[in-house]
């Protein structure tokens, strides 16, 4: 019977894995779980939905990266509950028991409770909703070319994307820029001033978070490349051919992309525990669910206020320092001291618009344009997995730079 | 009213493109049609079936590659008819009229009628069968891994490949090797010995069109790389957990990948033209539609005999050299010129069985081994479209082969 103090972490996303790496030398015994057997990089998720990266560029199989973690073992299951009280996970058809848990569960997209939306709406929440979402917006071209009725063409070629936060605002300019620098020289005979790109927001600014002026260096760099911005909009249903906002208003478009919300991931719902806001579990200071001391819930699905008594943003950044501080909780339970509270530390904004063109807010100073997306490029071939991931990433953007192309312009049927 | 001849081509896949290049300076208007939005690199279809390639790599997006050729237009669509005498082909809701045809539809697997093998086996035919497979064969090792009953973990564990010629030779070494050099690092608690590649073949040998010799050496090859032979066996039945022989005998096993047997494409049956052996039409010795002369068929698609009274075999050196003589006869026609018959001349013959080793037949002369496998690399690395695709497939797999590593081991979810 292995003595060893069984440590289960579950899901393979920014939290699951720095805890996992954090936890390297403890004297424990460690189990990763996860629904896939790969790490998926979700900042670059987008790239998969305008067909500038493959799956496979952002996507790492967990096995390879902690093969010479000896204490490690990752096994792929669903984690469909857990017991508290007796220390088990459940998975499909079996029982893992742990001494000490850290779950890291992540997030789903929030629809709000719009049906219609979660239906027919595509969105960015894994590769297989990014490949559907390259899939459909190249079949809108390869359509509107064959399309002889111009309602219907312009129905094919309008393009509206929810949600004024980054991952909005990144998709809609680099959509925009896949249209006019890449599918124009695909579709040399289609008139482009036909294509429409919305970015819709339900308030009256963009990217939350960020100081004003960086907002509104947003709003210019997104209208300089060709984005139709239109705050205050609330949209109420899809069906897949048109849009209807809350004021009953009409819009003809044979896409949209949901960016507009992120809640806590569906085990939440199951743990019997307390929940704030978006579905997150509100745990201690210290990461430990209330009543549980050997728990620790990190990531999207922990809720966690900061020193102004509001919730942290779901964030891979703060996914990564609450699994730091959760590890070394878990550590100092191993040798009887007390955990330590969680602290964040706030490194900056850095978002993306396309070419040539970001917003960041690093070391209190604000940056905008050239040398942000600069800082951008470099912090995202940095944070990469793997030498050679980093090697093919920067030869195909080094490429669809210079020459205005893109790679991965395939639509794969299922 | 555009005065212009105007020409069709339907598929593009090896003679489709090399058709629609070859009439790039003809007077003409070409219209190019597929149902996918890429050409296939088929011969590497196995590779992306054993996690060696991701699809991008393999798969080229039409447009772009005929970017600068202006007398050709790309268009998505699925012909599902062609009516010869009034001179149109049928698509999904519309006609379209042509002054010339040439039909390269290609081929799909062929079954044989095995309904139960239909239904449960996996084949490599398109980019979406052979990612199935690949999750396929990866999930197979997931779930072993957590599989306490050793007659399950068996039948997880082993992998039937159908099929003794060239595409069944590469699949079961790739497969072989992929497991015992890679995957055995990212399964270190996993015995392997319990793992079972075969390859089974209803004849008494492998690749049936290769000297004697040859066909000796890949053998000896594959044995090599722990692939388990078998001749003279023919399967009859598959239900996705065992296989059922025509013997009556069984063999527990999850796996069982097809690559028995080619016919023409669906579209031939429906032609309303005679048809030889496995669905192909038989043509002129010009590659016409008898009684159609402004209609080819080449490639798969199409019955040609070679001196001996041979059906030419179905491959992709066939197809490209046919639709060369197709496109010169569409020219000669446009200068009343008359028709050339076509002559094949075979290149030789190349397959490679995994690392270092590979059989082939060049200028009369038989190589195998490492002197073989060489050629096979530079020569496939050749053969891809673009150079930033050469660059990168010969990273990944000039890092594979050093590290003993492999690119693309994600399992993808529909």
């Amino acid at each position: 019977m292995n003595t060893l103090p069984h440590v289960v972490i579950v899901g393979a996303g920014f939290g699951g894995m720095e805890a996992a790496r954090r936890l390297a030398r403890a004297p424990i015994r460690i189990t990763l779980i996860d629904r896939r057997n790969y790490h998926l990089f979700q900042p670059l998720l987008y790239q998969v939905a305008i067909a500038g990266l493959a799956p496979a560029q952002i996507a790492y199989p967990v096995r390879p990266i902690f093969r010479r973690q000896k204490n490690l073992t990752f096994v792929m299951g669903e984690v469909t509950g857990v017991d508290f009280e007796k220390r088990y996970v459940k998975m499909d058809g079996s029982f893992l028991a742990y001494d000490h848990l850290i779950l890291a569960v992540g997030g789903r997209t929030n629809f709000f409770g719009l049906q219609s939306i979660e239906q027919h709406a595509l969105q960015l929440k894994n590769i297989e909703s990014a490949v559907e979402a390259r899939n459909h917006l190249l079949e809108m071209f390869e359509l509107a070319a064959r399309e002889p009725d111009a309602e219907k063409r312009g129905a094919l070629l309008t393009f509206v994307v929810v949600g004024g936060g980054p991952t909005g605002v990144e998709t809609a300019g680099a959509l925009s820029e896949l249209i006019r620098l890449v599918l124009a020289k695909d579709y040399p005979r289609m008139n482009l001033t036909d294509v429409r790109v919305l970015l819709l927001e339900a308030g009256d600014h963009l990217m939350g978070n960020y100081p004003d002026g960086l907002r509104k260096a947003t709003f210019d760099l997104l209208h300089r490349k060709h984005v139709d911005i239109q705050f205050n909009t609330a949209v109420a249903e899809y069906d897949g051919q048109a849009v209807t906002f809350k004021d009953g208003t009409l819009l003809p478009a044979r896409t949209l992309i949901w960016t507009a919300g992120v809640k806590a991931a569906e085990l939440t719902d199951r743990l019997g525990v307390e929940l704030a806001g978006l579905g997150r579990v509100r745990v201690e200071s210290t990461l430990q669910v209330a009543g549980h001391p050997e728990a620790f819930i990190v990531g999207d699905a922990a809720y966690v206020e900061n020193g102004g008594g509001q919730p942290l943003p779901m964030l891979a950044t703060v996914a990564v320092q609450q699994a730091r501080t959760a590890a070394e909780n878990v550590r100092s339970a191993l040798k009887g001291r007390a955990p330590q509270p969680f602290h964040y530390r706030d490194p900056g904004l850095l978002a993306t618009i396309g070419r040539n063109a970001a917003v960041a807010r690093l070391g209190g100073l604000s940056f905008s344009g050239f040398i942000a997306w600069m800082i951008w490029v470099a912090l995202h071939i940095y944070r990469l997995i793997g030498f050679r991931n980093r090697l093919v990433v920067l030869i195909n953007w080094a490429w669809d730079y210079f020459f205005y192309d893109s790679q991965v312009r395939l639509i794969t049927k299922e």
